[in-house]
């Protein structure tokens, strides 16, 4: 199953399911046939969501491609939990040791935006740097989740820019404030189920273009850490809960350890692909 | 006003507002005069909670004080920020600079528990550590919210304990996930509005207490950074909503810099008090 929030011309929020043709048919929030949001779906398992597709499927109109996103596909998670140096590229060229042990920080819902939404340069800053990662949604709750059954507590996969404000992220030695900015943390398209992609989304090419140039490459089965490995060393201190999102964690290639730096700038767009989960694309824009 | 949620012996929740006489009165969940819950009423502002306090003082039945706490003061804050190194005296024995900017990290509202609710030392470590602090609540939404109208935006106060796993604090450079264990965070017992306090909380004595020794003892004027500033400075990056939760740091004396270190162990007993917020009590126990 494939699902994507929509907002269209009238300005209507809305589900879509995916169709084997890559068509979206979907249905708005204000009609009676709306099987609800996908915060709710995730929560209420994978029997509720295959009743959602079926209905969004059947019931639903055609949604442009123009009209996917621009929300973001979650909006209620609990937890948004970010892997920093999780590719060892990425941690040599930021000059950190590839870690023995996951490192971890958040996100707030206050910083996300959805597909075809404009990522913000803000007024304080022009170092907003781009992370292609790929993002997991938790589908059932646990604590001290083994490796072994890890992959069960998952529900789909989706595509996360984890842009980062990178003068406010290296001011202190605590990188959230730098991560936290509104309208930097760019989720969607679609929420892939599992059983449309391999085991732990492992073998899938990451891709991330700026302006159609190829800034970041990797495979993630390249990550250090891998899904069930972070399910399971996340969950020994905290519960995870349905609609939890672990962001992976991203590859060699940013702007920041660039020569000169390369940030981004209004007029660009970036764009992050993953095997499998389509692209997540988003316009640059400046608060200012 | 001072609120208070509650959890009687028949296992009913519900909330309490205290009298000028030190006594609460209450109403439960299941009552159809229940005003809402505290997290509603703080996204509902002052009026709603004007309303509910009078409600609580004029129908609602004496909630003895040990029914109160056992669930956390707020359960579904979208941000709980925490601010580290906010006092001198924690910076240096810390052996981190004192910082030029506030260093943040987060905590999620899994790992909250009430006032009178057991602090648990996790099964992975016996480095829980007691961190006494000031808490600041968000009352009214804003970006980029200059110092001089900060405090506008503050709905109240509470006291906060933020314990810490450290070893897993200090296992990578991002402390999240030792400030992250289920049964860690613990909050209440009251949330006191605006009113009942010094501007932005300031000149209050905040002491710490292990099995009735002080361990930590500081004023909230010395913070390095006082409320107005960590709102203002926040701000610059996040929309702080109405349910956020700023955790201002703690003040020197932590166990782990103690020799030996000072861990909290099952049947030990920690209060954080602060002038004019009570008394936020823990019991401490073991996950084992």
């Amino acid at each position: 199953m494939r699902f994507a929030r929509f907002l269209n011309s009238d300005g209507h929020l809305g589900l879509a399911a995916k169709a084997r043709t890559g068509e979206f048919f979907g249905i708005a929030e204000s009609s009676p046939d709306f099987p609800g949001d996908l915060d709710r779906l995730v929560a209420s398992g994978l029997e509720a969501m295959k009743n959602a597709s079926t209905t969004l499927l059947a019931k639903g109109a055609p949604i442009p491609h123009d009209d996917i996103g621009h929300i973001p596909l979650l909006m209620r998670s609990g937890k948004i939990i970010c892997v920093g140096l999780n590719y060892a590229e990425h941690a040599a060229e930021t000059h950190f040791e590839a870690p023995e042990y996951p490192t971890i920080f958040a996100r707030f819902t206050t910083s996300l935006l959805g597909h075809q939404s404009t990522l913000q340069v803000p007024l304080e800053s022009d170092q907003l740097d781009y992370e292609g990662e790929l993002a997991v949604v938790i589908g059932r709750a646990g604590r001290r989740i083994s490796r072994q059954s890890a992959l069960s507590h998952v529900c789909g996969y989706s595509v996360f820019n984890d842009a980062s404000v990178r003068d406010y992220q290296m001011r202190t030695p605590q990188w959230t404030l730098g991560k936290n900015f509104d309208h930097t943390g760019a989720f969607g398209p679609e929420l892939v189920t599992i059983d449309e992609l391999p085991q732990g989304a492992s073998g899938l090419v990451l891709e991330t273009t700026l302006n159609d140039k190829i800034v970041q490459k990797a495979n993630t089965n390249q990550l250090i850490f891998d899904v069930s490995t972070l399910i399971a060393l996340l969950s020994e201190a905290m519960t995870l809960d349905p609609g939890d999102v672990i962001v992976t964690g991203t590859p060699g290639g940013i702007g920041m350890t660039r020569t000169p730096p390369l940030w981004m700038k209004p007029g660009d767009i970036c764009r992050v692909r993953i095997d499998g989960l389509g692209t997540l694309i988003n316009p640059i824009g400046s608060e200012a």
